[in-house]
């Protein structure tokens, strides 16, 4: 699990620091989460291929979360893109995006999919064979959504040696992985335990922005493996986070304890800010896992 | 007059290349030229300041000529910009803006003005005391504009020896300037050639992207000072430029042949091209005084 940050400051773009966007990588899949202006050259630079973009989650219709969206789209058509694409976010993100395909005459060669969010309660609103997103509400100037991406459970890990011994065929070894005993030819039944070993733990991760701190995300984002919550302010400005609807580092860290987190990730960073290091320093008071993000840095997370 | 390039490359926005927008400075105001992904980085790059820009035009709806607009105007409000800002491009650009601002809860604090253009006619668009913008229609896939920027005539220059001598109070000065003659106290008339030098004849730039070769704008700007034309492709792609409605550099030369232009800027370079050489290699065999744009370039064209 792979999480490349393209932009993580707030509001306007500048020469060095850009809005928000990530691209998470998990289980072979590749999770385009916002797409502020200048996305698509942040996708360049950091040799990401577009190609492998299907699924794009906008939390919501701020202009530094979601203005790079229709650029990208276009450029996806001027790439001869043939895969569907799936954009999920607020209710009114197909208009925006269509009216402007239709004024320019530029629909698309591919097939695009809107994915429009109005519950204010979390949904899972994407599913395959290997990760599950779910929403996460927010409460922010406008109608806002996290996300939390789930792998699902692991195949367990054949124990070759034990199965070879009981000369058990290949044909069944994808039965064990998936958790089945087996029955020998001799009648005897080889309890599924004696074959494998526990799989590696399915990896969850949670984006949280923009936000006000708010509690009520705690259920769902419990004992994630690694949240990204915004923290636009130092404790110096807190002030500011009940009119703009914002957290501070330290809330963010206060949330990242309360959910029993194991690491925390800070960004959507106010530019009013000279550098970033008094974020870690104020987040490390509540929470021990603080890192800070920062444009073009790569996690990786299963490490 | 200056002419600062913030991106002249067609398509999409890349590393290190930016789709059209271009600052003309001419007679003290600042005219922001179309606006593709980015435009508020480049401006900043290029330390252009935000606050001058108080009139924008969009030559047609494809989105590397203004997806960086709503960007733009969103940045202009959180700069607390209270100027009034008069955006004039294709019908519909008004509705593209307004949903967005809509839809993110966030009207600007200053007043927006949208002069919709329709004409397939060239028409003055603005005018104050030093200069005037006329529509120049093209020809492309949708509907487009390019426009032509023309200072009003400057004072004639005082020649300040020949009217002292005549005792000619300072409170006349702006009369004679203005070219009318003078009525000495004894009777006297003194023409207005005698007290005055002609001024600096008025300077016009004509920008032109996108279109294909049409020499109906011809007469709308025969004598022009400098033409910025689109070429978007070379010799060996003439045979795209129908379908797509583009034009070949040599075409592009041609048209500031016929149109008499003093200078010619080729632009709007496909990002097929490892390098731009070329296009000035095929514009000087039909035309002599050929310039190439890139980004971040400035053109003095006082000089």
């Amino acid at each position: 699990m792979n999480l490349t940050i393209l932009g993580c400051y707030a509001a306007t773009p500048r020469s060095m620091t850009n809005p928000t966007a990530q691209v998470l990588e998990i289980k072979n899949r590749m999770f385009l989460i916002d797409c502020g202006e200048g996305t698509q050259v942040q996708l360049r630079k950091n040799k990401l291929r577009f190609s492998k973009i299907n699924h794009i989650f906008i939390s919501h219709l701020h202009g530094d979360h979601f203005f790079g969206l229709i650029g990208l789209i276009s450029t996806f058509s001027l790439l001869n893109r043939h895969n569907d694409l799936h954009v999920y976010g607020p209710k009114g993100i197909k208009e925006i995006i269509l009216l402007q395909l239709k004024l320019s005459n530029s629909w698309t060669g591919y097939n695009l999919y809107f994915h429009e969010l109005t519950s204010n309660e979390p949904e899972i609103i994407f599913e395959d064979d290997r990760v599950t997103v779910t929403t996460i509400p927010l409460q922010h100037r406008v109608y806002t959504n996290g996300f939390l991406f789930k792998e699902k459970p692991n195949d367990r890990k054949l124990n070759i040696d034990v199965v070879r011994e009981y000369g058990i065929e290949t044909c069944y070894y994808q039965k064990i992985k998936s958790g089945y005993d087996i029955i020998l030819d001799d009648g005897r039944t080889i309890p599924n335990e004696a074959l494998t070993f526990d799989p590696p733990a399915p990896k969850s991760y949670a984006f949280c922005s923009d936000t006000m701190y708010n509690e009520a995300i705690l259920p769902i984002i419990n004992n994630v493996d690694v949240l990204y919550h915004e923290s636009t302010f130092l404790e110096t400005e807190a002030h500011l986070c009940e009119r703009t609807m914002h957290t501070t580092a330290k809330q963010a860290a206060t949330i990242a304890k309360q959910a029993n987190a194991k690491k925390l990730i800070l960004g959507h960073f106010s530019t009013r800010y000279g550098n970033t290091d008094k974020f870690k320093e104020e987040a490390t008071t509540i929470f021990n896992n603080v890192v800070l993000a920062d444009d073009g840095k790569v996690f990786e997370l299963d490490k």
